[in-house]
């Protein structure tokens, strides 16, 4: 179940580079989008993704200055492969793929349910030259109830890694490079 | 041992998010630092990193408009944090971290030897309004020869997440949607 998390983490959803969903509103009805090119800007969380006007959810993004970037676990990548391969013009994806949705706190595009992070995002910068879209995170929504933690990370020609082990050892060396409590997995 | 690879391949060390170190040089001596901020704005390769005026090395790429974007695998993960936690006007990092080096085939910054890919990269932009630096991936050097071949992830806090298991289940549904021939892992 997504609960409200700590803004301050948001970041380190995204600085792993995870395959994510993205939803969007044009106003009458959502829609949702893969993409695996992300980057975090700052820590406040400042993130932003590329994409341009080939892609339906552009426009949606420009005219409502929102979107809603969402972390699936290991478990939804076929469900996010599938989704990154059809149009909205073509199929309804949210019945299609039986994406369940909530209602945002801040933006009207939903949160995607069963993901394991909702980063609520509002638009503050297009960079046109670099296809660029700079959002400020303004609500986390992390989901600790589901069994697979891992997410899926994009390694060319259709292939993914999934997360493995996870190490702490050298948190001490980067005390002052990164917020404390900003740890994602506990 | 590090080899050519092709430069179609480039971006796949990217899109995963790994933490990387990234070499420069001023004229007189190299520079490395470490970064996890980078981003894939397109296949051809065009790869951008957040960095500004705190890093000693944005200096040198403003003015050489170049350096080499190198992936690390986990086993220098201790070293790639070290690297990342002193300024190189305090020590000489590559001799205090035993980094290797190779001359670049197009720009002036080394290869990092001991790295799994090094790509060299020219600068094409500079967006201050968001710390990013764009540039164009002209070389990868790839290293088959390490034992350890996967890449560590920042998730906050000082910790990483390594490379887990490798999926290409999904290769035949993204056919259309990424460069034939483009996998990194064999």
């Amino acid at each position: 179940m997504l609960k409200q998390g700590a803004l301050s983490r948001a970041f380190t959803w995204l600085e792993s580079g995870p395959v994510t969903m993205i939803t969007t509103k044009d106003g009458r009805k959502n829609n949702v989008f893969t993409i695996s090119w992300t980057l975090v800007l700052d820590f406040t969380p400042r993130l932003a993704i590329v994409t341009g006007a080939w892609n339906h959810s552009f426009d949606n993004i420009l005219k409502n200055k929102e979107c809603v970037i969402c972390v699936p676990g290991a478990d939804l990548l076929e469900t996010t492969v599938r989704v990154g391969s059809v149009s909205s013009t073509e199929v309804d994806k949210f019945k299609e793929f039986n994406l369940k949705t909530k209602i945002a706190a801040l933006v009207q595009a939903p949160l995607l349910a069963d993901c394991l992070a909702c980063v609520e995002c509002k638009l503050v910068d297009y960079v046109p030259a670099h296809n660029l879209l700079v959002f400020d995170g303004v609500k986390l929504w992390e989901n600790s109830s589901r069994k697979e933690k891992r997410v899926a990370h994009a390694i060319g020609d259709g292939a993914f890694v999934l997360d493995g082990t996870v190490t702490t050892a050298y948190r001490e060396i980067m005390a002052d490079k990164v917020p404390a409590g900003s740890l994602r997995i506990k």
